[in-house]
């Protein structure tokens, strides 16, 4: 940990006591309510005989885009799972969506950091408490491209924020501290050596909010020049939540890899332009490259 | 707007040519799409029929809770409106759920300052397309509270950041803006004294993400030194939405309100421990307080 202007960097705790978490508090609480999908900790013998198996967690924005997922890998897996019923979702609250299909979790994570956040530190306290191991996380989502023809998956090389810095920014009790959001090389190299004829790029994801709709400040100009200059930086897509997907992937220990779908190229406009046909065959691409594995 | 350390604080722009909206560009396109919900901005009369007359936005995070709030209200106003058929989802999106029922606008905005963003826009740009006029905007939602009895209704003052700042931050092309979050204080009177039997409170609320769940590297002692801080400062409230909530309805020149009822007192401890039952009726209240205006 080293102390810079304010700022506290944070390198992942290598004396962690588990794989998943890292919070001496846990074991003091008499129960741990998951809250946001509905779920008591409780007795972990459950948790254990649903949970314990899982090897592959994947998550995306949209709760049908997960839906149709799950129903996929069923599919997929129907000789060894021995039955093909309909995917059941687990999650007890609306607020997210959380599907078990063999070794696969399906799980939702809304739109923007916050969101996927709260939801990720739920998922990594379950498989805690289910002793889950070799957990493997995958960013499967649709995001706006840079210099890309619409269509191709990106294989996030390093998530970077809104200042392209390869860090996830917190504020924790009054504090601003920063933690490193790269990811595992090893997983990104094996997805795009099995590609095949998918169109795919490497490159950096840059992570950021909005930046205009109902109001805008700045000209057509400016908002291209920074596009390229972030271009010319090493990024190929912008999305809301890889920094923070990558860095608690990171602080928990997981491999992870995050592979997004661009939707359109920012530096020829901002309106989505496909038939609904192209989004739905566009929007499974990362599914099919996951499954190329 | 005065330049500061590389941070530029912006106030409201005045010169603002419509209600809602502050961006040149929106009517260089041929047409807008609002991709969220699902519908074109295309032709505006329809808009104008189905959403010219909106007096009200009121947003929470759940869809099921908006959903009952949508329904409540329709039967509230089902002489005035001459009919009482189920509200029906006008969103053609998975990711928000929107219901129209006479002046009201029900819409959920999710978890967290960057999904709330994004409908935000949304509603803003189709407001502005319909030509509505004089409408107010409510976030009703549920929240951590500080030094009061679980089930209090907080009114806003000011909503703040982590940093207990009363301003939402964003990085716009490279650089950090800040724009002011402060709220509507005739409307928080009005609020205050209609509230009649409902335990209610006024007070700062406090904009943050998610601190700990799976990892957390502080103290007990740590984090109760920091909330009574927090506490002394004035926050009665903690959540994940406001700051933004109330800049963009600063920005956009609409009066807004915030009310959020405490689920717990974190002064005390971080579980919810409420029964069903009883997280219902809290999560109602603040609806309860809106219809008493």
């Amino acid at each position: 940990m080293t102390e810079n202007q304010g700022c506290i960097e944070k390198e992942m705790d290598s004396s962690s006591n588990s794989p998943f978490v890292s919070n001496p508090h846990l074991k003091l609480l008499d129960d741990d309510m998951l809250f946001h999908i509905g779920m008591k900790a409780g007795d972990h013998q459950n948790l254990r005989n649903v949970f314990g198996d899982v090897k592959f967690v994947c998550m995306g924005g949209s709760t049908s885009r997960i839906n149709l997922f799950a129903k996929f890998i069923q599919s997929e897996l129907k000789d060894y799972l021995k039955g093909d019923n309909e995917p059941c979702n687990l999650s007890k609250s609306d607020r997210y969506v959380l599907y078990k299909v063999g070794p696969v979790l399906a799980v939702n994570h809304g739109i923007g950091v916050p969101s996927l956040m709260v939801i990720l530190h739920e998922i990594l306290k379950l498989l805690h408490y289910a002793e889950a191991q070799d957990v493997k996380f995958f960013r499967i989502g649709t995001s706006g491209g840079l210099g890309l023809e619409p269509g191709t998956v990106v294989v996030t090389r390093t998530a970077v924020n809104a200042l392209l810095e390869p860090f996830s920014e917190q504020v924790i009790l009054g504090k601003v501290v920063r933690f490193p959001a790269t990811l595992d090389e090893q997983l990104q190299k094996q997805l795009l050596d099995c590609s095949g004829e998918l169109l795919t790029a490497v490159g950096d994801t840059m992570c950021q909010g909005r930046l205009d709709g109902a109001f805008c400040d700045y000209t057509l100009e400016d908002k291209l020049e920074f596009l390229q200059k972030v271009y010319d930086a090493g990024v190929r897509n912008i999305e809301m939540e890889s920094v923070c997907f990558a860095s608690m992937c990171k602080r928990a220990g997981v491999s992870a890899a995050i592979l997004c779908v661009t939707l359109l190229d920012r530096l020829k406009g901002d309106q989505v332009e496909l038939t609904p046909e192209m989004h739905e065959d566009y929007q499974m691409r990362p599914r099919d490259l996951l499954l190329s594995l």
